[in-house]
């Protein structure tokens, strides 16, 4: 049944960096949907150790039709591997195996995966083209698409990186076979947040198949995936640089970034972090009258549902706020928030510290 | 009287990344020559331990009309520090002083600082302003124009960066007062460079002028430091992201950079290596039959004149190879030669490996 499922492409319009996502099941193994890129051009399929067991061979051969020479490296796994010695690995087998401009990168693996791969593109020779395989949902719904690519710095999660498209996404449902129950419910964090700040039906629509997903039926995760890129597709096409409205994809995250910070990184999820912020930022709106109460509790259930932390880890307020204060989204010292303005509508607020803090105290373990 | 030299105003046609580069004396006190980024906007100055004793006070003083916030981080000097390790500690002062993503960087210095400065403006929270300052001829005619921003690799030069234009180029010719000699020869190198590729006519001024400009005559470096600019900007008008013609301001620098690599970075002044470079060069034109011997000839003694190296280090014609090979210019482990078609014209070129050996050992000492 599921192999049946047909592929479905989500465009991402940004003039000449216009590029599509690719939806489907069995992709990996089909030629058409690997051939975006110069056919003389090498390739490295950049992967991680956990993944690379998994897929990256198969990858491998499919992209021996299209390309003259496939190399693949495997970085070692996880969200503390998302730093510049690791970046250097790549940068290390490309010019020790001599490629040159013409070559492309495959991120094949998860968020860590694509963040990395996608700025090493963005830096090798001062840009090579680079094409997503993302394998978990996290990456399928989110951090695939639009371009943003970063590594994180001591200080600060993402704090270096570019905004840089790829040539397009593969987003092969199959490959969400291999991956933990703890990744799929990540990765739903992601899915949910699409419906407080867009889509108040599709929230509904989570609500209703929130088991199917958790699950892995191919046709829900089809429908979220897809649901979930077209709303991205449709913010990023509008905002690219985050100059404005696409700052409202950060909702839950700046939130989670301090949780993420604080704990250490990769202690939580990326995903859980971002689950237990949008159950304070949600909070936060209700403190600041954005909305009423019933819809943060409405909220909170599903991530509940989703198999998600709630309650973040009692790093105290002052802390939570300090580390806050240096997110991107940050001015002059001043913390920004996505809020929730009304159900499927948010946007970025200030809020007094005071109220932050309740917000934070409210939902810590 | 040489205060009294009209600020001059090259523009760089770049769509909305178009910007103007300034000539001229006194502009580091010029509060209308530095005042193009936001006015609420924080500054950090990013400068060298040998330059800041000499500017960074004046311009952090006239930034400070500007800016809310200004502070300077000097980095040690030298091209042995155009590294990944020294790039960080500009990130460690911008995240430690919580400058935000609406800071402007100032790069003050030569070449290194501003390609350093750029690519970590290309990088900080993927993406923030930058205002070229450069104190250096070799930067006020070339490396600050044009976007191309970098750090080294063990493995090669420039292998790691960014194409990432800045605000503004502010070339303040009173800078160049304080400049080692053999720093004007390296800057002379480049200026030298556009006459070959782009116009014989300049090569003929220059000519006329070399005596003048290594004595550091303001009226003929303001028209040396104008038409560079010039010739460079009509160039990256055309070819932002070298898909071609830009390649050509390359001249000499393949030679060059196996110079430089081959040596140790920093060991000659990369100036010195694209003089010696653009001899090989036009050695290897010639043998190609594409220009002949006198035109060679003339460009050789130019070159000395500007009290630059015509004869390379004697490291061996297969090891120059091997240095060529990881060029950026490289495709498919082939090296392509910018060589002079013509007095005045340039192009990318393919040469047999045995007739670039004769044009390197032709040249070494």
């Amino acid at each position: 049944m599921a192999n049946h499922l047909p592929t479905e492409t989500v465009s991402i319009a940004l003039a000449e960096r216009s590029y599509d996502i690719l939806i489907g099941c069995g992709l990996l193994d089909l030629p058409s949907a690997l051939s975006c890129g110069s056919a003389s051009a090498e390739a490295l399929i950049v992967t991680n150790t956990t993944v690379a067991p998994l897929y990256a061979e198969r990858l491998q051969r499919v992209l021996a039709l299209h390309h003259t020479r496939v190399r693949t490296i495997a970085l070692p796994d996880g969200e503390v591997y998302k730093d510049w010695a690791t970046l250097n690995l790549i940068f290390d087998e490309l010019l020790r195996e001599a490629f040159d401009r013409k070559t492309v990168l495959y991120a094949l693996g998860g968020g860590v995966i694509g963040d990395m791969t996608g700025f090493a593109a963005a830096c090798y020779m001062r840009g090579v083209s680079y094409v997503q395989v993302p394998t978990t949902l996290l990456a399928q719904v989110d951090s695939s698409v639009g371009g943003k690519t970063a590594i994180n710095h001591p200080a600060g999660k993402n704090m270096i990186g570019a905004f840089y498209q790829p040539l397009r996404v593969i987003a092969d449902l199959d490959t969400l076979d291999t991956l933990p129950d703890r990744e799929i419910s990540a990765g739903l964090a992601e899915v949910i947040k699409y419906g407080p700040i867009a889509d108040d039906a599709f929230l509904g629509w989570i609500e209703q198949h929130i088991d199917a997903l958790r699950a892995r039926d191919k046709t829900a995760l089809a429908c979220a995936v897809r649901r979930s890129c077209e709303i991205k597709a449709w913010v990023v096409g509008q905002d690219e640089r985050e100059s404005g409205l696409r700052a409202i994809l950060n909702f839950g995250h700046t939130f989670g970034h301090a949780i993420e910070a604080g704990l250490g990184y990769g202690e939580w999820l990326h995903g859980e972090a971002v689950g237990c912020g949008m159950v304070m930022a949600a909070d936060l709106s209700v403190r600041l009258g954005l909305i009423d109460a019933a819809y943060a509790e409405r909220l909170t259930t599903l991530i509940e549902r989703a198999g998600l932390p709630t309650r973040g880890p009692r790093l105290g307020a002052a802390r939570y706020l300090e580390l806050m204060r240096v997110d991107k989204k940050s001015e002059s010292g001043q913390i920004r928030f996505v809020l929730i303005d009304a159900p499927g509508r948010a946007s970025l607020h200030r809020a007094d510290d005071a109220l932050v803090a309740e917000a934070i105290e409210a939902h810590c373990v």
